[in-house]
């Protein structure tokens, strides 16, 4: 990026922290970004995300909400040729004294720079909400990792056949999720909805995502009260569209962030530590 | 069994409909008691269970709610020596007019012959009402083969070590999943809490199978308007264990049923079928 946060150039890999061998964090950024970096021995690296989690390069804090971006003290490390930039992730706890965590997704937020509900579908998906600039609460939902074992590695997956594309199931799935509580038994509802004939088996697995999207959506309104009736997602556009028409089917507005939300946050956050030229 | 139901003898192997072959049921009836049924050519045959499932030796139906034991119409198969009599499923749809099954369950639950709730847990756990001697309600929960598919496939199972027995940890589970919704946020702490060192890696097995039969346990309780304040378990006495201290973690009261509920069971539907000698 240019000092003033435009995106020059834009590189991404499969590289992250559980791809690379025996700490060799050095070789990776130097195999991905080494023109860059001898073309200008001047220019910051900012990094953000799971590269600054125990299992990363360097371990760097957790600090507690309520943060604005110009909170996010970066933390200087020395183990390469020049200094990087890590940012801290985010932790707070719910009202049991339980923690939760993020890494990586403070970042796309502050990227995205507006008051108002996010939404950062994936594995982990997170649901934050920014208020006056600062985050003041997120929590994790474990949709996506969940989808996977469930398809993989039960009696729901071995209901399932085709591509998994089926909007009809996947609106049924999300309705239903959203609609009620006990989520260890709506589960089963994958099974006996297609036992009985009334789910294709091509459906089951757009049933199935539907019925967690939904269910995750209901526990995040649950979990928050929020005057916004916009939800603003963050991420993959593929699986942000699936939440679009998940948030649809339960009455609900969303609308899918620019890309690019990752670099802009990081821009804004150097800026605001003052490691940019003026 | 004799007429007036006393067990005689008992015979148990794992010869379940996943592991027989080619629908070779008749040959594992043979192995597993042809003794028997060549001492006495007039012994009747009742089964029920997955055996009377599509899967199974022979597909009888699911009979709908309200069901005693006397409802239970026997369906004679003729494919063996002499006539089976299989025991059908039950089902029943909840308010969004999906649907739910048992099979083989409501044989134990009349071998427990009372009224009041009745719980089974295993991969597939059952809840189940019975008032004025039918079975008014019940409904299945994925909480067994949800933990396994966790624990095994998941980020939660990385950080789990030991043998899994920890008191502290399930019962600190139990309470949490017991005390809100939110089953797809509130599985990420057994995550976090072993990440901020407040609950040993040792423990998260444990943890986690808790939260997770505490999720039930608050489920079930919300699903049906009950008044016994006692629930009994049918089934493997080492898993009704953990049942029965969660039960207590969560302010209930639990008692385990004799064993041969299941044996029991079957007596009762075959006498009230009129099929026993008198």
């Amino acid at each position: 990026m240019t000092a003033d946060g435009t995106i020059l150039a834009e590189r991404a890999a499969e590289a992250g922290i559980l791809n690379i061998q025996n700490g060799a964090f050095a070789d990776a950024l130097e195999d991905m970004a080494g023109d860059w970096l001898a073309a200008d021995s001047a220019m910051p690296i900012v990094a953000s995300g799971m590269i600054g989690s125990r299992q990363g390069w360097t371990e760097v804090p957790y600090l507690e909400l309520p943060t604005a971006a110009a909170d996010l003290t970066l933390y200087a490390h020395a183990g390469f040729q020049r200094t990087i930039h890590f940012v801290p992730g985010l932790a707070l706890r719910d009202k049991d004294g339980v923690p939760d965590v993020m890494r990586g997704e403070e970042t796309q937020i502050f990227g995205a720079s507006a008051d108002g509900m996010y939404l950062l579908p994936g594995s982990h998906s997170k649901w934050a909400l920014v208020e006056a600039g600062r985050i003041t609460w997120f929590a994790t939902f474990m949709t996506g990792e969940l989808f996977a074992a469930l398809k993989d590695h039960t009696i729901l997956g071995r209901m399932m056949s085709g591509s998994g594309n089926d909007d009809a199931a996947f609106a049924r799935g999300a309705k239903y999720g959203f609609g009620g509580s006990g989520t260890l038994q709506r589960l089963f509802s994958a099974r006996t909805l297609a036992l009985f004939g009334e789910l294709p088996e091509s459906g089951v697995a757009a049933y199935l995502s539907g019925l967690l999207i939904g269910t995750e959506i209901a526990e995040a309104r649950a979990l928050v009260q929020n005057s916004a009736d916009m939800i603003t997602i963050i991420g993959n556009p593929d699986l942000g569209q699936h939440y679009l028409a998940a948030l649809s089917h339960c009455g609900l507005r969303g609308c899918q962030a620019a890309e690019g939300a990752a670099a802009r946050g990081q821009w804004r956050i150097a800026k605001a530590a003052g490691i940019l030229a003026s």
